[in-house]
């Protein structure tokens, strides 16, 4: 092996490292409170270290959520490709991150800022990172071919608004509680999304 | 009058002097740009004094979204009342807030940030000042009461999600800008919320 892939694989190595110890120390002591030194300290690098993996705290998130997303994109492949029913394995896709998000509650509302950070970079990074509405595009793709869903709406339009209500969703429910579990809200709204709040 | 209710009505003179001055201010020279010291100096109050009447820039804002909201409101009321239908109501509300979100469109994000503050008690305080889903909620009570809603979601849950649909469909129009003017994004999303996504 070369010198070249071998610093490549310490660099790896070291990013998995803080990544593990900063992730483990938003668990046990919530993401505002855990600072960059703190995270730089328990995982023996320097500050200056860490800010060249992450330029910012919310960047570990990212890798968490986009962790995440990964996850739920390879489900729903496999559901797909097993001959599931589209609107069935989106229902899945959409209880298995209510349980990820219920289970990890105080990782999601600084994700969920990060998406709409003032600053436009970064908001664009934390968008690109957490590709939920490609999730959803994907499932409802054959859908889509097959003319199942409305024609005056785009798949990634649709596939978008989807998205973006579940942030909302669980963003309020993460801020304000509710008396319903989080897999019954985003199942709700996603009801009316797919559905409609006019009866026909 | 006696001299507290003169004191009052300085107080309330002082307030709306300091609030056109601020908003002005952030017309011309942008939100961001615009610190709480260029708006006191601009309208001779202390930096102290603005703080007593606004806690915060954004607080200067919600006075500004409050008293759209009062005007959606009013104009929603109006035409209920003349026998309009309520889901053409709602699209007018609807159109009326696309135009007055694109003629300030400077002054909406900042808005819809605080709605969403990570601080819960400002989130809460945003959340009040600017009523959406209440205006909503006033349009659909009829036809929630005539039975052409569904019924497995409350009429106050559905109007929360066409307010916070909003939200975020002006968010992105604001930050990202698309190839469709806002008042056509705001149509789209609204008709998927009635209507639904899949064909019946």
């Amino acid at each position: 092996m070369d010198s070249s892939s071998l610093r490549a694989r310490q660099k790896e190595r070291r990013r998995a490292r803080i990544y593990g110890v900063a992730i483990e120390l938003f668990k046990q002591g919530g993401f505002q409170a855990t600072t960059a030194t703190d995270i730089a300290k328990a995982s023996n690098v320097s500050r200056g270290t860490f800010f060249n993996y992450y330029p910012y705290k919310e960047a570990v998130l990212l890798d968490y959520g986009s962790e995440v997303m990964d996850r739920l994109r390879e489900m729903a492949e496999m559901k797909l490709a097993s001959g599931q029913a589209p609107l069935g394995v989106l229902y899945d896709v959409w209880d298995q991150l209510a349980d990820e998000n219920t289970r990890e509650r105080d990782l999601f509302p600084p994700l969920a800022y990060e998406v709409m950070n003032p600053n436009p970079e970064r908001a664009r990074t934390a968008y690109q990172a957490l590709p939920l509405s490609k999730v959803v595009e994907l499932v409802l793709r054959p859908m889509h071919q097959n003319g199942q869903l409305r024609t005056d709406l785009s798949l990634q339009r649709i596939s978008n608004l989807i998205a973006d209500t579940y942030l909302m969703v669980a963003l309020r429910w993460s801020a304000y509680g509710t008396e319903r579990p989080l897999k019954e809200e985003m199942r709700l709204a996603l009801n009316l999304l797919l559905e409609g709040a006019v009866k026909r």
